[in-house]
């Protein structure tokens, strides 16, 4: 494969940091090289497109970092990206350091600047690196196996002072908008409760019935996944204390769902995303998404992708409750 | 779902231990029950069943199971189930417990014992697990991610040690026919060589060249990922020591990539697949796969199962080539 | 080793919870079987020992359990048995199910207790149980590893994504009046600034200017270490946010820091500290405490014990400092 | 503190690696950098010494290795040093780069190097860096704890399989001459029988009868711990299987128990050693050996903790002994 309109490419990662971020970089990285290209990493997301903050990079300037958790180009939010001078300047940038495409890693924020950048004439491509999973395009998010992981540790921990104490413990997981973190953490974990945005639910049939009922067969501790969208764990605990008896305490997991050594997953699927979007680019191909559609590495529209809508999965859902008889 | 000839299932694990049974057997416990089934865990595999080693299980057995490695109703081999007599004894058996389905979990060889249980007239579905996903109907089996997790572990731990004294490590991973281990686990630690039993290799080429490449290049050290199908490690590690004057040292993971709590891949994957066996049955179908094919739960003949093929997937070998630049 | 005196022994563990209390209960089991006693397990702590929930133990009963996090016997608050009228009854159930002694795992108030039950009557050996390392006469608590390397860990993760947008983390660790697990883990993990009760701090000296002069030596992200009992970390994590411009986030750890497998060295000092208790019982002692002492199982006198005072390591507290330049 | 004589030192690691290295290199370095010393990292031990392989170093350079396995100066046998030629070569190199002082983390081999390069001159202060625990002058080596934990997580997989299938698993651990890995792991994993090479033992009285009678109690799967001085674990799986009739593994864990992100212990450990030895230095001492001794951090001279003999705790081995019943 050879485009010999590409010999120069960009990678950064923006938005908020995932595991896995990495390994896509150093798949841009090394993929690149394997074609002949020059590769420059750019600090700290667009803003250090915007300030000319640009290396070179090599096979060596990525090797034993397939194994970090972050990422070693830095991310930020950028909001001068968001104004139409800002894309223009990154645009310069990427003209002075001869650029012939550019990869981005990050959610849907960051893909629809990936879309500004291709309007205003820098071929871009986007890779899904977060750890929520709410890009609808795409089956799967770099990031998102390693949070999972990172949750079900947390709870299998909490689980067992719970178990000990007879308690109740409520876990808050990552997911403003999105319940695809809680909702398989969640059946990962044996928990009696899941609430996630995506679904109504009401205290007394969603939460204190299940206590309730839990209790009433002889089984004091239960475990309860919150998704961040929903909130309030910390008053939920103390009114499911008042109502039932039961010691209750709440743990707002927090920043460490965000970092960790990546997985097997993210890091397989990172570097083959991160491969597919230095192809994309030789093939004279942008404003595209790198995703994972019936379990195949595809790549789709960006418009059309960021357009499409994701479902949280109902057959989890309904599994959930199956699972807590 | 009702039906009213399946009031009573059994449950059991054959074959090699994987981690993800345990969370197999709970799902088909908890659904089963939540479907209002009589659910008999029947021990030791086969071996069990033509013993009569069964007890009842309720939502209660199988509290706290999900997390755990192996499995609660253990597993053997069983030589008598080979004979049609012991096939035969076995659907007696089941006849003895009210059987009207039994879901059996475990690799291909279990599934052809399900395929006679059917034909004998017990009714089975067979659900994939095995740590090696080399089931070929199904793009995922049960136990996969957790070892290919514990491999990754393992090697990123010799990695430090190859780093510090510019040592070449040679580590065997399980896959005495299949290379998928060696394949993901390969790319998931950076290995500079991957050597499966789906490729022809040879020691010069495959072996001896990238590393004299990589050391005229700077760097000393290397990681050798070798399926056991390929074996011969420690003779591999002693005839690069000899010829690249790099000290050599080779490692046999083994028994250690069965075990362990199942990551939450494994852990949701079997939830869902012992699910989907126990519908199957109700749904009054038999001599059916549970499989995970284009990312969704479906189930394929059992017949036709076995008689497909898997490829390793080239474009995974290729990303490995790739990524070692 | 054998004692007329002693055919009957009862364990039960109390207050918060701790990795290694199983370990410490196989241990008392087992040993106490070594040497042909009979073991009885008190549910609930000091409550199961009034409401009469004792079970017999054997070798078997405690197979498996080494490896849990938790206790299998689990723990509680009782009120109750603070009144005279409490131990009395306590008393009168140990009697009923012919205990010649019991073992305690717990914390100080758990110790009180101990001493409590021989005054009146039962012969009680205290053993430390509790993550937080902060009974005095002892260097060394059953379930304080445990707890600084899941402390560790999560810390390891949170650096990862403090780095990659260059944030400062505050994380809030265990100790209400102690700040054990805040130096160790604080040290072990890099941080830059470490706030513990047992010393005064003032937010300009000892927090914002170690992070400030960090920032102007070019580093932004910054990790502070603080123990529960100086708490207020969110407001901490604002106000560091608008004095220096870097954005700051705060995490509680809370109750994962209890659960979990526990480590090699809770795992065997809870097992020594099982077989002497056995032993003091059976050497016709009570009322002491099994402690650690210059690396050595000893033990000490309940009521000395809890009158020594324990203080926080200055040379931790230096090595923090010397180690941030 | 401040010694005119002292301003210039040097750290290097020699021997095998083990996790924690990099935390007293950190140390040394940054503890040098508060007291005004400058610092220079050798790589490759004693080798870089005498290729005169050095660099300055400061607390940048030594930022995020904390969490690391291995060494990042690397670690090499040197033939070259053993010799009086190597060492007067050695002294040279320290000249020309104005080193006042070495801090050499290693094994007993290294030290006599330390020893050594006093007596040719350089003043040279040890430091245990070792997974083994067989330093005799100290209860503690940096390493060892994070080794265990290791082999914990190995065998307690390993457990999860040996359960499941109703099999014996041997598993070879490290130690040539000593069995402090093998006694506490083997404690800590509950092993049915621990083999070192500090006690005498028979095939028939200390392996064959505990597995007949763990299985005549109806327990058929058992855990083996064998030191690595004891070797010949393959041939014992076959021997075990032949008279008892249950099948049986053998693992060797090989180099996965060098690397690894150190444990807190390791961690703080390592830190506190490293304080010390700068602290020697300055204090104008030679040939000592850091050490830890009933819990403190204290030095002896190298010649006499060399001489020193260390025993295997016997209440290890009977504790051992009493919780197998």
């Amino acid at each position: 494969m050879e485009n010999k309109n590409v010999r120069t490419i960009g990678v950064l990662t923006s938005g908020g940091d995932a595991p896995g971020m990495n390994a896509a970089i150093r798949s841009v990285v090394r993929v690149g090289s394997y074609y002949g290209l020059k590769v420059f990493g750019v600090r700290r997301g667009y803003n250090g497109l915007i300030n000319g903050e640009l290396e070179e990079m090599n096979a060596r300037s990525v090797s034993e970092i397939l194994q970090r958790g972050g990422t070693i180009l830095q991310t930020a939010r950028c909001l001068e990206f968001k104004e139409e001078a800002g894309v223009k300047k990154a645009v310069e940038i990427a003209k002075v350091f001869g650029l012939d495409g550019l990869v981005v890693v990050g959610g849907d924020g960051s893909f629809r600047g990936a879309r500004d950048l291709c309007a205003a004439g820098l071929p871009t491509i986007a890779l899904p690196g977060t750890i929520d999973n709410d890009i609808s395009c795409s089956e799967y998010t770099v990031g998102y196996d390693t949070c999972l992981n990172t949750v079900k540790d947390a709870v299998d921990k909490i689980r067992d002072t719970a178990q000990s104490h007879e308690r109740c413990s409520i876990i808050e997981v990552m997911g403003r908008a999105a319940g695809y973190i809680a909702i398989q953490a969640g059946i990962a974990c044996g928990a009696e409760v899941i609430l996630v945005p995506e679904r109504k639910w009401s205290f007394d049939e969603d939460v204190l019935r299940p206590i309730l009922e839990s209790k009433s067969r002889g089984r004091k501790h239960s475990i309860i996944i919150v998704a961040e969208g929903i909130g309030g764990v910390i008053e939920m605990a103390k009114e499911i204390e008042e109502k039932t008896g039961i010691e209750s305490r709440a743990t707002i997991l927090g920043h460490v769902q965000r970092g960790g050594s990546p997985t097997v997953r993210d890091r397989v699927v990172a570097s083959e995303m991160g491969c597919k979007a230095v192809e994309l680019l030789l093939e004279g191909k942008q404003n595209r998404i790198v995703c994972m559609q019936q379990h195949e590495i595809v790549d789709v529209d960006i418009e059309e992708g960021l357009a499409m809508k994701k479902e949280l999965p109902q057959n989890l859902v309904d599994l959930a409750k199956k699972l807590t008889v």
